[in-house]
């Protein structure tokens, strides 16, 4: 088989423009098989929606991308979302300011973000599904509510604190560790005492990354072997690993674990294009280790979100935790945007500036 | 490929006796392929060995078979025990008397369990390596240390309730519940006040115990579909796993596990003799439940032998756990006895009787 040519997602964009007064939309042209490619999407333009009583009429500024989008794409309703179908909006959460409320809790100016969807102005009744909040740390950049002060921020902190419960002194691995998530567990680990980070990540840019975000050793996993890289950075074995692959990494992983070892499953990008699901046959190693994998639902942990973000963004101030954004430019480019995670492309959180970042409302 | 024919194992012992004054032993004669088979043995006879300083001497009572030893007689030192070479005596633990003490902390005419060997016969110098302790409940019968009050007791009070911590309400679903372990998890979870106990067995024969000892359902694997069943009996899922089995049952039960939901790894006997390890793909579900799945070493358990054999023992008497064990009669058949657990034949833990029952020292 030859290597398919890189898709051409510049003709995709190509005379496409949001602007000012007219909602554009990124809908479901084709379920992806595979990676995503440019015939997956269609660009849709309508006239500007006016919000009924109890909606609010949203302008959105910025939206974020997960892996998970190609997923609800394909119609599987992942993580309790809507299912979808050809023709729909597809979903993605991101930041927007209110233009006009006709609800009661919520008004003109505010910055908010949740479930907006991939559209440039959209009309919401704010549901409890749609999962909105205030964003109110006004001194930060309101980009942040995509990453370490948002969903993605939440399912690091949920993840590797409440579910994976770290021990000061942890020898600790991170896969996906340049990734959106990854970048934040690999801070998080050095914040609560870990003795050594190891981060996996694919080539030798997010290699460098990693290491600047506090990795004593990064393992390249396109040029090197991870089992024996694994072998050599943890001769006494793996205290913690925040898995975010899946698949061969897990599995390698799964073989070096130290007793009382603890396992969070975050994410599994190598499975989900896969077409013959990976077996993991090492899983009995849980038992001679005393070991335990834990997975995490974040929708779970929304009830302490006020609580995270409020430590999120004091470690952000503190410089303690450093924001890692992939920010592409244009609400044109979000298909290309998403097919970057599939690709490994993207440092840190990959999101998308709908439009400007408008001044701040108050900070500095 | 036709069906082997049953292995011979009274030709094995034909001829064979364990007897006063001599010491018998059976020793590995060939690493199992497979479910071991009679030529995998070899019976040996020695004079009576004398207790050297600092020693004593064992006669043995009692001794308790587990899937383990076939492990052992493989040489993979599993369970962090002595690998085993050809002409090596098995390991096994059992229950004994001392006949005579050369060691300041052990008199003779005590009763201990521990390891012993696969011996009528023994000396020794009762290391923490052997994991001896004193048989304290003299008015239950000895066989129970093979069992409840040995080390499958501590594995299964240990894996249930350290390991899985489970909670009143839970539907939970055991496997290999016929088992040594499995037999005493279920009336755990009674005593637990789990809301629904469902016991996964082979057979007729064993399907009706399990109900007898306290489950709401029973299914057999052999003639009925796992996943089916469990759809059918755990509507709402499965809250509580615990896995003596591995492989499909295992995969099975991910795939119906509730919000929530715990898995403790205790035994994993589909997969022992397969040659292909089975492949667990739908391990990414803990993350959509927020599972968990643990995995336990008995060994680390031992600090707490005491508390948790007092708490047996109380059940016993209380009539809330009852004791089932599989009791073959004579030394001479312990390599029958072994097979008889892969072949699934057993109820209950399997143990072989090597001399008659003594005299109690106290109770009743």
């Amino acid at each position: 088989m030859s290597t398919p040519a890189s898709p051409d997602w510049a003709s995709l964009s190509a005379g496409l423009r949001a602007r000012d007064g007219v909602a554009c939309q990124w809908r479901v042209a084709a379920a992806p098989v595979g990676n995503v490619r440019p015939t997956d999407f269609a660009w849709h333009e309508e006239p500007m929606p006016s919000p009924g009583e109890g909606e609010v009429l949203l302008e959105t500024l910025y939206l974020g991308l997960a892996p998970v989008m190609r997923m609800y794409m394909q119609g599987t309703g992942a993580g309790g979302a809507r299912k979808l179908s050809v023709g729909d909006v597809i979903h993605g959460r991101g930041v927007a300011r209110i233009l006009e409320s006709r609800h009661p809790d919520w008004s003109a100016g505010e910055i908010v973000q949740g479930q907006i969807g991939w559209r440039t102005y959209a009309t919401s009744a704010m549901t409890a599904q749609e999962k909105f909040f205030r964003v109110t740390n006004h001194d930060l950049p309101y980009a942040l509510a995509c990453g370490v002060l948002g969903m993605p921020g939440l399912s690091a902190h949920a993840g590797y604190f409440a579910c994976g419960q770290p021990r000061p002194g942890d020898v600790t691995v991170v896969s996906g560790a340049a990734g959106g998530v990854g970048s934040m567990v690999v801070q998080m680990a050095r914040i609560a005492g870990a003795s050594k980070v190891i981060g996996i990540a694919g080539g030798p840019e997010k290699s460098r990354a990693v290491k600047e975000l506090g990795c004593d050793e990064a393992i390249d996993y396109k040029s090197e072997s991870v089992p024996e890289r694994l072998a050599e950075t943890c001769p006494g074995g793996i205290d913690y690993y925040f898995d975010n692959v899946g698949g061969e990494t897990l599995s390698a992983c799964l073989d070096r674990l130290a007793m009382g070892a603890r396992i969070v499953l975050c994410g599994s990008i190598s499975g989900y294009t896969r077409t013959t699901p990976f077996g993991i046959t090492n899983y009995a190693r849980l038992r001679s280790v005393e070991g335990r994998m834990s997975g995490f639902f974040v929708y779970n942990h929304v009830g302490r979100w006020d609580e995270v973000m409020t430590e999120m963004a004091g470690w952000i101030r503190a410089g303690k935790l450093k924001p890692v954004q992939d920010i592409a430019l244009g609400f044109e480019r979000m298909p290309e945007a998403l097919s970057r995670l599939y690709e490994g492309k993207n440092i840190g959180v990959q999101c998308c500036r709908v439009r400007p970042e408008p001044r701040h409302q108050g900070g500095s």
